[in-house]
């Protein structure tokens, strides 16, 4: 299935996307109030009304999500590139939902910043409470995967050790257009092409067979640490061909086009906009 | 005025907690909801039924805050002991609502980790949202300061370059037992003593006058980033005497009770509690 969040009639709803372009509105007010549902699955296949593609738009696919989790390093041509030994452990940091837009909003460029970066990422969401969860169960509490662009803003990042700074800036981190579910994808999502471009320019390609950690490890790895729940989202990392990792760096610009793309999953656009003057 | 979230017949709710220790509750299911009403100050200055001392007990001070924002090296005491420079900018890092628990709620040391230390912190809740406020405005946002013990499992904050692993394990940050609203203290909450005790032994005592970051600078500065919102925790940072800071090191044992106090708002006292086995 492919499930998302859409704007129809002034409202948002959870939603099924059909093959032809249609959806089927259902009777949650986002994706993340039908993945708290304990039967969603349920609900989700349920038949209903067809709305076609002028009647709707797709939106954030989780606009609240309960946390935002998100992992550096971990692909290899990342790791290389950042001049980085291979981790021992995946490198976990945090955003928050207010750095969340959809799938064909613009990113605002933070006008305190001149070096924003693009991450193109395979992402988890989470469709079942889970904690402790052992590597080979781990999969059972993912609900699906989508696209993220984790965009960074370089400079606040390397302000301190720290990197939540540069990383959870108001409406930066587009997500979306839809979860897949895992059944329609290979196991843990590896081996599809992840691609980022800028202004129609290849950046980033990459097979997430690179990952390093893959999705199974990385939600039993978290697990060990809370609880996680339905909605919640992993961001599991960027592959190589960042602005900061070339020679010389390469940074975002007002009214550039970032497309990042997962095979199998779909594609997001999102245009840069610098942040009004106050 | 005194705020909390308190536990009556079986449910929670807001309350004003009066002078003889007594409870105003107030219609709103926590702190959290109670602060999301526009007009927050007026419902909690309401007259209202008083609860008796047996009646109630205080719990979470905010169950389910937006974000938990949480500064490191922001005492002269600490950076000195943990060997680092005095820094140009706030380190920031994160928490998760998991990892919150309230003020007599036992702390779980997680079975994964031999190295679980105190930090005493004084906390600041958002009164209203607030994007980009000059640090002059910057108070006008603040709900009022509490008490939180960012314990932190030393081992896993170390694991990588990010904190965050180590900062979030469920059920290990108390928070509490009020929300003293800003007249009630200094400027700033400046000059309060903040102390930390692990079985009636002394382990931190310092002034919040050794803040490097005062409140009003934080909350501009973390504005900058992204918007505040009522409900939103941000924690300062702790002082000097955290037991990985200690010859040898010191690290929290099951049965140990740590009490977090700060002079003007009040004391938090947590027992360790060893994670059940599986």
């Amino acid at each position: 299935m492919r499930l998302a969040t859409i704007e129809t009639n002034g409202r948002t709803r959870a939603a099924r996307l059909e093959p032809a372009g249609q959806a089927v509105p259902l009777p949650f007010d986002d994706l993340g109030a039908l993945l708290a549902a304990p039967d969603w699955r349920t609900h989700a296949a349920a038949a209903g009304p067809l709305l076609n593609a002028t009647e709707f738009q797709v939106t954030t696919l989780v606009p609240r999500p309960g946390k935002i989790i998100c992992l550096g390093l971990n692909y290899r041509s990342h790791i290389d590139e950042m001049g980085r030994d291979r981790p021992k452990y995946p490198t976990l940091f945090a955003k928050f939902s207010e750095s969340l837009i959809g799938p064909s909003d613009d990113i605002v460029l933070p006008r305190v910043s001149t070096e924003i970066d693009w991450e193109a990422e395979l992402a988890i969401v989470i469709g079942s409470a889970c904690r402790h969860a052992a590597e080979a169960d781990a999969l059972d509490a993912v609900a699906g995967y989508t696209v993220l662009n984790d965009i960074t803003v370089r400079d606040w990042q390397h302000r301190t050790r720290e990197f939540l700074a540069g990383k959870t800036f108001e409406a930066t981190t587009p997500v979306g257009p839809v979860l897949v579910t895992p059944d329609e994808l290979p196991v843990n999502a590896l081996g599809l092409t992840i691609e980022c471009k800028v202004d129609g320019v290849t950046m980033q390609k990459a097979s997430t067979a690179d990952l390093l950690f893959e999705p199974a490890a990385i939600v039993s790895y978290v697990s060990t640490i809370l609880t996680l729940r339905p909605g919640d989202i992993i961001a599991t990392g960027t592959p190589g061909g960042v602005g900061a990792g070339r020679t010389p760096k390469v940074f975002l610009t007002d009214g550039q086009t970032v497309e990042t793309s997962i095979e199998g999953i779909g594609s997001i656009s999102n245009r840069c906009r610098l942040e009004p003057a106050e």
